[in-house]
């Protein structure tokens, strides 16, 4: 059977991409995988784990001849990687990234790539707080949301290959806009690492009475934070690249905040019981999925 | 050999009372163990379990005999069940609790008891967002912190003896004031509780294009906000009996808040990423634990 792609090129061989290319060798869904970054040791250990066939640290020598070109390195650094494979790309490769952030920066590749109709953003929800091609797993995508935002530009075929793709790793498939998208993932992500972030500094250095606030960190702590281990340097991009929808979440997490200020300082029982019991149904019926 | 107690009472055998109840018989702490509370089917699934030797539904029943009660129903119910039992307890019975705040309480208890000097405060830092006794777990306490909080009066004999059990079920023992105990806790379980809480309120129902936005909340999002799925009842009272810390601890992460928002308003990508890196560092030295 010939598979989807005879070529994939993943940059940033870490969790994502290297849980990509993993899975996508795995299910026969590619003829060969061609791992790119900047980590020498990164990708020796890509290499050693199976991840990729090959590696390649030089851009010309990592997209030639490749069908899919897969942008899986941070936020931040997509679109100076899309113009240094342009130059070496065929011109009818497609683009892809797995990116949090998809409003400006699928606009932003389709400028950048020799045929922006063969660009399609893709976000994987799926993830945790480690990183790196160690942290890959085949199973990572299994049953999880796979969000492509496809622009009134974007080639059916290339949409069609990208989302088979992904359905093909065990992913569902969804499409919506890039500018939904990202106020969903405001709410569902970007500010819960934010808040996660915010409630380690608030306290991650304290002393009272000469004790360090952090050792008396129980499970509930650990939960709450995890996240907060997260790469900074992703997350930074992350937030200052959905800095609009973000804020906006933010807004509304803290005007909860602020009415929960309210009710403990006047006491006001009931309404925390209120407050607190809706949110506990809401969450219970979320499930754990730990 | 002697057990360290012969008659236990446990007051709400759930995951703390009745994990409690279950290592101290294993571990053989205890010469009987009675479960004492309000749901029946609890009580039966705790006697199911094999949690208690017997239990008991009203109260002089539930103390008669006892040396050692165990005050373990959420902390809002406490100084009414001492209330209830005084009048049947033996004189020289140990009065103890595991509730999360110990300030005011503590003395409550104290002014309580027939003999005030044996109350011991008491607080295992060892939980999930789990309840009832069908969650209780021999191993709960086992490498855990338990503080204690004894006041002037504390009888050290009476101390010595609750260390003991706590000590006997794998706790680490540390005591502190009941003052600086709420402080801590308020930094790192009250104050995380509210923001999870706060994080699902200020989402939890949101429809944005048509779209539920927790229909896309990942493993980051689970994590993050998974102790919102605790008894809100249960936390309500925390969030009140220890109101004072707990709104200076809002207060330090509203600020951090604050200072993320003039971050991203203000697009300051040093900023930010110093901000983010700084809390990493620390929670990446926390550990997982998972």
């Amino acid at each position: 059977m010939t598979p989807l792609f005879a070529r994939m090129t993943v940059a940033g061989v870490g969790l994502i991409g290297g849980s990509l290319a993993l899975a996508a060798r795995a299910a026969g869904l590619v003829g060969e995988v061609v791992g790119y970054g900047r980590s020498e040791a990164n990708l020796r250990l890509a290499r050693e784990r199976g991840l990729v066939d090959r590696v390649a640290r030089e851009p010309a020598a990592a997209v030639a001849g490749a069908d899919l070109i897969v942008l899986a390195a941070p936020v931040g650094a997509s679109t100076a990687l899309a113009e240094a494979f342009r130059p070496h790309a065929h011109p009818g490769a497609i683009l892809t990234d797995v990116g949090s952030v998809k409003g400006g920066l699928v606009e932003a590749l389709e400028g950048r790539w020799p045929d922006g109709r063969r660009v399609v953003g893709a976000h994987p929800i799926a993830g945790t707080e480690s990183s790196g091609a160690g942290a890959a797993r085949e199973d990572l995508f299994r049953g999880r949301r796979c969000i492509v935002t496809p622009t009134d530009a974007t080639d059916r075929d290339a949409l069609g290959r990208v989302r088979a793709l992904w359905e093909g790793v065990g992913a569902v498939v969804e499409e919506m806009p890039a500018a939904l998208h990202d106020e969903i993932l405001a709410r569902v992500s970007h500010l819960p690492h934010l808040a996660a972030y915010a409630l380690v500094s608030a306290s991650g250095e304290m002393q009272i009475g000469g004790r360090r606030v952090l050792d008396y960190a129980g499970s509930g702590y650990r939960d709450t934070t995890r996240i907060a281990a997260s790469r900074p340097e992703l997350w930074r991009d992350i937030a200052l690249a959905n800095r609009a929808a973000l804020r906006g979440a933010l807004a509304e997490f803290r005007s909860v905040l602020d009415r929960l200020e309210h009710l403990l300082a006047t006491g006001d029982a009931d309404g925390l019981s209120a407050e607190l019991a809706a949110a506990a149904a809401l969450r219970q019926r979320l499930g754990g999925e730990r």
